[in-house]
């Protein structure tokens, strides 16, 4: 088990590394990077698809690189929005690596992105170790999905720098228990902003645009918990 | 790179050797075992929590063991149906391994189990890579999330023995599309029984129980798909 743990370290260390040059070049090209992470089916594709939209029509200079295991369902669902987007293949692999964010930068003008937003693939786990180099790291989940998701999952939660509640405009026809749930996400991350949001009535998409763009409103993601509380 | 392929080529056959084993031990104690794979937030514990119920009340001795990275909360949910239950807490990890499976089990009499159900880690991709030595490989998917999650992550669903479908009570509200669901499931797996289910109002329970805990109704899991298609 050691020589894996230490393979595994080394990998960490050379991915945080590339995520500090990235980190630079972003600040250096003024560009507010954020990272979201959920489960596969949260809707981050279609919160997205809606605040590239609106950021567009705000004049908000909006990118996007969308990582998915096979297809690029979801770049051209997000193309329709008229902002820029790229899709990144894992194949097998679970979570996006600083690596590949810089080889799909290649060719775009970071002085003409205002707010670039990476969508990892949907996995509640393993994006959680990797840093791509981003300012804001935003946590999702749905009002389908069950409200002790923060507590299951606590690594997520609590490195996140914004959790996004997705689907609200469905709350009630799925019973969801909103203070049961604020109470999950406050259990591991006493102080992110909670955004709660539907794609489908544009709730809180003008709030998290504010969010990701603005450099005060945004931390960096705090030191990531080691162990499960 | 090779270095780190190679110690993962290793640790999957030692996985697989593990997981021989293990199915030869259930094979003898006449035990039906199934690996229940979905995103979190599907549904799986609640599902669950009806089968092992409804089993109890059918005179069908089920048992199960519980993957998650921190809290016994769905061992405490699967408690209630009077069925033995043991969480198995993997904090960092993503996914269930054969060993925690065989050290999971001691102490427990497999004479007394007609029906093992393995609920793995909520995560569609690394869970796909690791046999636990089950007959059965179920892949769950929630109508509350994106009808083309089959395409998205076809290694699962190309690999699973038994599709099943959750929370089907809500479909209308979610505007679920059954029919572009079912046919990104038949893209990556033409042949496996797709079950419709809800926990809420017991819709399919029967009916996977009986596939579960039938031989003949089951297969092992077909080779996995080594590349997106």
């Amino acid at each position: 088990m050691t020589k894996i743990v230490e393979l595994r370290t080394g990998i960490l260390e050379k991915n945080d590394l590339l995520a500090q040059g990235l980190r630079q070049q972003f600040a250096q090209a003024n560009v507010r990077v954020s990272n979201w992470v959920s489960s596969p089916g949260t809707g981050k594709t279609a919160l997205l698809e809606a605040l590239l939209t609106v950021a567009v029509s705000r004049g908000v200079r909006a990118a996007a690189l969308v990582g998915d295991c096979a297809t690029d369902n979801d770049a051209k669902r997000l193309a329709r929005s008229g902002a820029p987007v790229r899709q990144i293949v894992t194949e097998s692999m679970c979570h996006l690596e600083s690596d590949m964010i810089g080889e799909h930068l290649t060719g775009w003008d970071l002085a003409e992105v205002d707010v670039l937003v990476i969508e990892n693939v949907g996995n509640l786990v393993c994006p959680t170790a990797y840093d791509l180099g981003e300012d804001t790291r935003v946590a999702l989940l749905s009002v389908t999905e069950g409200e002790d998701k923060p507590a299951k999952y606590p690594q997520l939660f609590h490195s996140a720098d914004v959790v996004v509640i997705t689907k609200t405009d469905i709350a009630n026809a799925v019973e969801w228990d909103r203070s049961r749930a604020i109470d999950a996400i406050r259990s591991v991350n006493p102080s992110a902003p909670i955004i709660e949001t539907s794609a489908k009535n544009g709730t809180g998409i003008d709030a998290l645009i504010d969010l990701l763009s603005t450099p005060s409103a945004a931390g960096t993601h705090p030191p990531q918990l080691q162990e499960a509380p």
